[in-house]
């Protein structure tokens, strides 16, 4: 059985978004909470009709939502594991639920109230105490950290800046095709209400900003933010009475190949994937799944915690040669005015809020109701991925 | 879709089995590893062939277990939320990634260490510092636990004390019947070399044992304990060509009344769910996907994290009527020799070892293939469950 077109995303929701920590007093569970029950509203679905929650990054205890919400009963409650690489990936899980005839509506949800913890570096300072979490970017010693911090790799930013190094050393991309990246998604934001960021950035600005870590600058790095977005799977026949058009998931895929282990401190990639998002195996997957090619997507939501990621999706996607991803957008092709293949339309992480991903989703569903802000004209094929970090990365095809 | 007969248990691995902390200098990831390359083995599939992860209770790193095991492409990640409560619903997990075509080969795997953290209080004292994790058994502050604790609800065992305290006085169940279930289990464990505790437990044993939370005294917890147990699924088709007869899931099931959510610290449950494992619901769906009852079970491998629990999944799983389990037990009727309904036939997390619930399944497999220690004669159908404890419970109805 494949996957291909059983379910479909039926409503979206989110809560306002806020700057890191300004969602204070409201709670994690709370936001979630609120944008799960804007998601059903969106839908056309009740509270009594929920019974499945798909997960990623962890997750929220069910229990809790499900009180909270007046949910009847649960049928499913299961998380993609590893971060951020999982926000696409929730979605596919909900539809392996609704497939597999465990839950007939699943929602997924992301849920930030960060006057907490994110990595356990700032909590632990913040508690003046020894953090005992926060894994590879925590102090408490892991044979994996043991052996990463001492060369500097203390947060995703140190990694991450390796990677782009390499491409930047293999494939002759410069800091201009990073910054191409961070300018036009942050074009993308700038008539949208619901962005945190909606000045435009300019090339002296980028240039300008100061060096987070080489060859990452501040405009590299995406927001971190507060708010939550929820949302709803179902079967595709029982989609096509609710209250928007379906928007079909033609694919799910999720997974990476196996020696991208090594990518938990980038201790040695295999030559192929060195200077890559990850995706390459699962983008594969998931075309092959849907029977579409990279000429049939309309519009990519690609997942932009650093802008070099983005350029390297781009590679493992198809929608131009390995390594050739600088100058593909050095001539404009991510552009909402004009490009091949407009990218994150609707801010993205870097621009609009970063819920870990999951406005990614959001906006593939504007683009296919043909309701965005910034809307591809006649979009009927949309591409959202999730975090190319952790595996399992993970993606979705999207279409009306 | 239905996930009946879908999917098949084909192969099951374990590490030896350790008292708590004594398989240290073992990682968590060396054992996970082991015992999955075990499950691969008794299966007659080679790590090539793995793709596809199922946990529960937060899982592994998957990049990191499949560079540790060689694993070429991951294509499925994920895990049930919450702790033992999905044990056996990781398996369902692994059925539903099979039948819906993200995976084909899928493990499920349980490691334990525990050198380090169970519960945020020891590793907070083991460290001489205030712990930051633990949820609502840790010290760090959240809503729920500031208002539970004042009552003296600390970990599991107080918790847990509440519904057996219930059950008492709503049923009139005595500590005799509680003292049946340990003693019962214990006697499985006698001949079991894999087990743990293997002298025999009388009542007066029992009834001289220090009391840690009233009414559950020291023989109505489980052990705590170190080791791996890895469970291998895949599709039917496939399962047929293996080493072993397929061990068919006929039966997956998860989740639960949505206020069994105010199971999160007994707050009040619903009249009818106090006294309750919190199956019943799932426990009606699972018989229903199998087209079986009650009487085609021929083995019943029940979560033990404590005694009091096993009576209630008796109850919701419908071996008895609702209060009636205490006076079941006394008949007898899970003993092994002569038991209507034989119970945790290889000493359960109580006598065997306590890899949170994950020897429940080897078990049901053994019974299935006839080659179990305590083998029950011609068992045909086996009932596995998860923990009755946090939202989603779970389980399985296996059948030969």
């Amino acid at each position: 059985m494949s996957l291909r077109d059983r379910a479909a995303v039926v409503g979206v929701g989110t809560t306002p978004f806020y700057k890191r920590g300004q969602s204070y007093p409201r709670t994690t569970l709370e936001m979630a909470g609120t944008a799960i029950l804007a998601a059903l509203e969106d839908a056309g679905l009740r509270v009594e009709d929920l019974d499945g929650f798909a997960y990623y990054s962890g997750g929220y205890d069910s229990a809790l939502l499900a009180q909270w919400l007046g949910v009847p009963e649960v049928r499913y409650s299961a998380s993609v594991t590893g971060g951020g690489n999982g926000s696409a990936g929730s979605v596919g899980l909900a539809a392996s639920a609704v497939a597999s005839g465990m839950a007939e509506v699943v929602v997924s949800v992301m849920s930030l109230q960060q006057w907490e913890r994110r990595f356990g570096a700032a909590f632990a300072a913040k508690q003046g105490e020894k953090d005992t979490g926060g894994g590879a970017y925590g102090p408490k010693p892991t044979s994996e950290r043991d052996f990463i911090a001492p060369s500097g790799l203390l947060g995703p930013g140190q990694f991450f800046a390796l990677l782009a190094r390499r491409h930047m050393e293999q494939y002759g991309t410069t800091r201009h095709h990073f910054a191409e990246v961070a300018i036009s998604t942050r074009l993308n934001a700038v008539n949208r209400p619901t962005a945190l960021r909606r000045d435009p950035l300019t090339e002296e600005e980028y240039f300008s900003a100061h060096m987070i870590s080489a060859p990452l600058c501040l405009y590299d790095f995406c927001q971190e933010s507060d708010g939550a977005v929820a949302v709803v799977t179902t079967s595709a026949e029982r989609a096509r009475d609710l209250r928007h058009p379906p928007v079909y998931i033609t694919g799910a895929a999720m997974g990476g190949n196996g020696r991208w282990g090594q990518a938990i401190g980038w201790l040695g990639m295999d030559e192929e994937y060195f200077a890559s998002s990850g995706h390459r195996p699962v983008a594969r997957r998931l075309y092959e799944m849907a029977g579409l090619t990279p000429d049939d997507v309309d519009v990519a939501l690609l997942y932009d915690h650093f802008t070099p990621m983005v350029l390297m999706q781009l590679e493992d996607y198809g929608f131009c040669p390995v390594g050739e991803s600088g100058p593909f957008v050095a001539e404009g092709n991510i552009r909402h005015a004009g490009g091949s293949i407009p990218v994150n339309t609707h801010g993205g992480n870097l621009s609009e809020a970063y819920i870990i991903g999951m406005t990614h989703v959001v906006e593939a569903v504007e683009q296919l109701r043909g309701t965005a802000v910034n809307q591809v004209a006649d979009a009927e094929v949309a591409l959202v991925t999730g975090g190319p970090a952790a595996l399992p990365v993970s993606s979705l095809l999207l279409r009306k």
